[in-house]
């Protein structure tokens, strides 16, 4: 089959890689049919060094199962499944808890002998727990929005939940990537009744407004914070949503909480230490969030899309065929694109 | 009158200063009956370089209302009241959040003129919103445990109250001194069925013992986090109250603490930053916790004390007279004393 490949910083190619085989009585292996690429995706493409060994890229992916191991129950050939950025037994500890990010048969797409998701094909480890049916055939207007249940509005979701945003409250999330505006629109569906982005890129805040914003700022920094805090009667919002990842991300996040406010981060940390010490001490500032169990919130988001409440695929701006992965990245690390799917 | 005055590192002194006066309507004065020391008293005491405007010690105590101002309503001259070691106006949107650390009408004891509470009197300012009545005489024997509301218990209690234990709860309790203590005080009367205790001093983990830690660590580092980590099953634990302050401490937290857990932080930030990066945002750890806003929990925790079930002043260890102030910091600096509560 046809696989993306990251050689180094720069260098993504399409190639031949062995069909998947199932390996173990609970795989599956599933045809896909969408993926896309994501933003962490871009932090090796910017800067893995070169290896022989290339890394299998693509974590967000649905398709049609082709072929089930002996153990994988209550599915059959020819379902339509999405599956979670991270695979999971969902049935230990952990999952029950509904963090199968932290599940004790889990792991990662891409690595120690699983598949990528940006293929033809791929191998799925704890197919049991880790597949969701989707109620849709493989032509179904609604593919690009399921598709996001994978990854990114789960990964917004996670920002919402955990920060405890409910009916009424005003928000500020940090970023206009796809996770900020999925963020956006997680916050919307929980009750929020104001929304404010923090975000710099027009057409990206232009769709955040759709989503949900009722208020952008474009300032970052100092000036971003006093923005955000002269929207907010000088004492910044209960909730902040943190979608980037960088450390100025996390001052900023500081700067614009109210006191006894929660944090969740979700923008997967390119910083070495968190820089709350003394004065967000005395502030009593909750820094939660962390990598998102996508598997645990599919369920509960899918009937959104279904029922077209929430359009989450419109994050997608661009479409491009397997064979083009590389133009997808470029467009993505050119900020020419905000999130590129994959379908042939 | 005579009160406490820290000079520079090791060079504290009780000399004559200002008896206090009513200067605002919303001031009270108290005649101080009991104080203490504080852990966090013993920073600047091992740090202050030499000062000739010396700081006025001391931000717990209880006393007898002895003039009151003509805005503080609810109150008589002779009652026995007890203040949180910060003060503040009870009725900000801050404080009637609870948080009244943040009181946008409160400040700190010793500083800006407001006297200290190792003293023989005190302005109260924001009197109406900082005192809470005692419902007993001044030569009560629950005089000590009612001053721990003052800062010690409510700030352990801080620590379990944010982390969420709850009953049935298998909770981590870093540090020995008086607020590790108090927090596993706190997490027993939360209905924690199981309180591991992290200390290595004997006589205050047999203490912690008596009040409710059903297990005790005495290794630290890597080797206490094995120790916890073989007590429950390899996971750790949901929640972990950090009542130290230091790095070290922190890392530890991280340590013990289960994915998808809590870590509350009630121990005064030593520390530049919080070394929480990548791994435990993989692991969904939160951390939360902050100075404790005392004042919201005194009116919550004083039954138990007055009914007996707990009996938090059991964490003063010597008592001494105000002249002799100098020999309390000596012996809790010297770890000779946990607790020192100075009473004439």
């Amino acid at each position: 089959m046809r696989a993306t490949l990251l050689y180094e910083a720069g260098d993504v190619r399409v190639e031949d890689v062995p069909d998947p085989q199932i390996q173990h009585p609970t795989d599956a292996v599933l045809r896909i049919v969408r993926s896309c690429i994501c933003g962490s995706d871009l932090w090796p493409y910017k800067s893995q060094t070169y290896t022989d060994t290339p890394r299998h890229m693509g974590h967000e992916f649905l398709g049609v199962i082709e072929e089930l191991g002996s153990d994988v129950r209550e599915f059959t050939v020819g379902d339509v499944v999405v599956v979670p950025f991270v695979y999971s037994d969902n049935t230990c500890t952990y999952c029950r808890d509904g963090l199968q990010t932290s599940c004790t048969h889990g792991g990662t797409w891409g690595v120690n002998g699983v598949d990528g998701g940006q293929g033809q094909y791929a191998r799925v480890p704890q197919a049991q727990g880790t597949m969701v049916k989707l109620p849709v055939d493989e032509h179904s207007e609604f593919l690009p929005d399921l598709l996001t249940l994978s990854d990114v509005l789960c990964t917004g979701y996670h920002a919402a939940h955990t920060a405890g945003v409910r009916k009424g409250d005003t928000v500020t999330v940090i970023g206009d990537g796809a996770v900020g505006l999925s963020a956006v629109l997680s916050a919307k569906l929980l009750g929020a009744e104001r929304i404010i982005l923090m975000g710099r890129h027009r057409r990206r805040t232009d769709l955040g407004v759709e989503f949900g914003a009722t208020d952008v700022v474009a300032e970052r920094g100092e000036d971003g914070v006093a923005r955000v805090r002269e929207l907010t009667g000088g004492e910044g919002t209960r909730t902040v949503l943190e979608c980037v990842g960088l450390e100025a991300a996390l001052t900023q996040s500081a700067g614009v909480v109210r006191d006894g406010g929660t944090i969740s981060r979700v923008g997967a940390p390119q910083y070495p230490a968190i820089p709350f010490a003394f004065p967000e001490f005395m502030r009593n500032i909750t820094l939660t969030g962390g990598v998102a169990p996508a598997r645990a919130y599919i369920e509960e988001l899918m009937p959104h899309i279904l029922d077209g409440t929430i359009r989450p695929g419109r994050v997608f701006d661009r479409t491009i065929a397997l064979e083009d992965v590389a133009s997808g990245y470029q467009a993505m690390d050119d900020r020419l694109a905000l999130k590129v799917l994959i379908a042939d």
